[in-house]
C-alpha cells in the first residue's frame, strides 16, 4: 500500500499545518543548520507538504534552484502560498508521486528528504527510484523522527500506551514511526556510498523553556493528542486512561519534568 | 535500603572489571573530554569503584588533587592496582559511605560522581551530602546512563524484555537504571544552581565498528547477560526467551544493525 492523502495519519487540519510551523522554528537550528547547498545546484525536495521545511530550505540555499513535490495538490497550494508570503523566489512546486516522478535521471544535484519516509509503505524503493534521479557524485539528505525514542519523566504507562497507538496507527496507515533508527541499512541497501547518520536528539527540561513549549507541548503531546477520535473510537485506549496519557504528557513540562526524543539525520553519496 | 557490596546488581567478577574497562576506554571521549580540573583544585571523586574512571579523570587533570572513595575494600584495592599500573600520583584512596564520608564541609572544589546514582536508594540525599562537601563557588559533575533510552533496529520483544528485567533487578537492590533523564530535577532538588544536563547519545551502526564491538557487545549486552542467572533462577523469563533476547541483542551488531542508548552529563554550581 502506498500513501494516499486520506492516510495520512496527522490529518490536514488547519491545526496540523500550524503545528507543522511550530515544530519548524523550533526545530530548524538543530534538524537544518548544517544543510547548505551550493550556488546554482539543482536540489530536488522530495515530499514538502505544507512547505515548513521548504522555507528553511530555500533561505538557508538561496541561490540553489530548489523543485519541491508533494503528492497533495492542497499541501502544494499551501506551500506555496507560505514560501510566496517569505519572498522566496528559488522553489518551484510540482505535484507528484514519489514512486512515479515525472524527471529524467540525473536531473538533480542533491535530494532533500524530511519526513517522509515514515510515512511510505516501501521507503527502500522510494530511496532507489531518487537515487536514478542524482547525479553521479550528488548527495541525498534525509530527515527521520522515531517515536521509539521517546522517554520522559515523570515516566507513565499511559503515555506511553498513547504512543504506542500513534505508532500502531502510522504502521496500519502503511507506515512506520520507528523508521528514524533504520536509515542507515535504508540508505546502503538503496545503494548509497558513504552513508553517515547523525542523531540529533532533543533534550527538553525547564531550562529549555522555548523547547518545553515549542517542542513537548506544541510538536509532540500536539501530535499525539491528534489520533485521539481514532484510539477512542477504535477503543485502543479507554477515555480515562487516553486523558491520563495526554495529562503525563504535559507533566513533563512542569519543572521538574524532562522530555527526551531523537531525529535522525542520514547523509548519501551517488 | 542502602546499597552494600551483595547487592551490587553488575556484581564483582573478573569479567565484571574487565567489561568496565572496555566500556570506559570506548566511551571515554564521549563523556570525559569536556571534564577538566585545574591545578591544584581538590576534587573528590564519589563512588571510584575498580578506577575505570579514576584513571581518566587522573589523566585529563594531572595536577588537580584527587582524592577517591567507594564504599568497597575490594572495589578500592582493585582502583588502587589499575592506578599505580598507569604510573598515575595524584589520586588519594579512602574507603566510605557515601552516606557519612568523613570530610569536613567545604573540603573540595569539584566533586565527580559518575555511574553511583543509579545503584542508591536515596540518590537525592546523596548529592545534598556532597553539596555540603563543596565550597562555594564549586562544582559537581555527574554522569549517569538510562537503560530506558536503549533501542534498536531490528527491534525485539525479547531483547526488550531482557532489560526491562535488569531495570527491574536494579531496582529491587534499591537502584534505578532510568536515572540519567531525572538528573535534571535531582540536581535542582539537591540545591545545585545553574544545573546543566548534556545528554550524550551513542549511535551505533556498521559504519562504527569500534562503538560496535566496544559498546553493543562489550558494554551493553555483556551488562545484561551479567543478570541472567538471576532472570533464569526466578524465572522472570523462560530460558528459551532469555537466549532470543541476548541473540537479538547481538543481531543488532549485523552489518544492517544499528543500536542507541544515552548517558546523561550534569553539572551543577555550589
Amino acid at each position: 500500500m502506498r500513501m494516499n492523502e486520506g492516510d495520512y495519519v496527522h490529518g490536514y487540519s488547519e491545526r496540523e499545518a500550524e503545528r507543522l510551523g511550530d515544530q519548524a522554528r523550533t526545530l530548524t537550528s538543530l534538524l537544518h543548520s548544517d544543510t547548505r547547498y551550493p550556488a546554482g545546484s539543482r536540489v530536488l525536495e522530495a515530499g514538502c507538504g505544507t512547505g515548513a521545511q521548504t522555507v528553511i530550505l530555500a533561505k538557508s540555499s538561496p541561490d540553489a534552484e530548489i523543485t519541491s513535490v508533494d503528492i497533495s495538490l492542497n499541501s502544494i497550494r499551501r506551500a506555496e502560498a507560505r514560501v510566496r508570503a517569505e519572498g522566496i523566489t528559488n522553489v518551484t512546486f510540482q505535484a507528484g508521486d514519489l514512486f512515479s516522478l515525472p524527471f529524467a535521471p540525473e536531473s538533480f544535484d542533491h535530494i532533500f528528504v524530511c519526513f517522509v519516509l515514515e510515512h511510505l509503505s516501501d521507503p527502500g524503493q522510494a530511496l532507489r527510484l531518487l537515487r536514478s534521479l542524482i547525479r553521479p557524485g550528488g548527495t541525498i539528505t534525509v530527515i527521520e523522527g522515531d517515536h521509539g525514542s521517546a522517554y520522559f519523566h515523570p515516566d507513565s504507562a499511559e503515555a506511553k500506551k498513547a504512543i504506542r497507538c500513534l505508532v500502531r496507527l502510522q504502521r496500519e496507515a502503511g507506515g512506520n514511526a520507528l523508521i528514524g533508527r533504520e536509515l542507515y541499512p535504508l540508505l546502503v541497501q538503496a545503494g548509497y556510498a558513504d552513508v553517515h547518520v547523525l542523531p540529533r536528539m532533543v533534550y527538553v527540561d525547564a531550562s529549555r523553556p522555548a523547547l518545553v513549549e515549542g517542542f513537548t507541548r506544541q510538536t509532540f503531546t500536539a501530535m499525539v493528542k491528534g489520533v485521539r477520535d481514532t484510539v477512542l473510537t477504535r477503543e485502543l485506549m479507554s477515555p480515562a486512561e487516553w486523558e491520563q496519557g495526554i495529562a503525563d504528557l504535559y507533566r513533563t513540562c512542569e519543572p521538574d519534568g524532562v522530555f527526551c526524543y531523537t531525529f535522525f539525520k542520514a547523509t548519501g553519496i551517488v
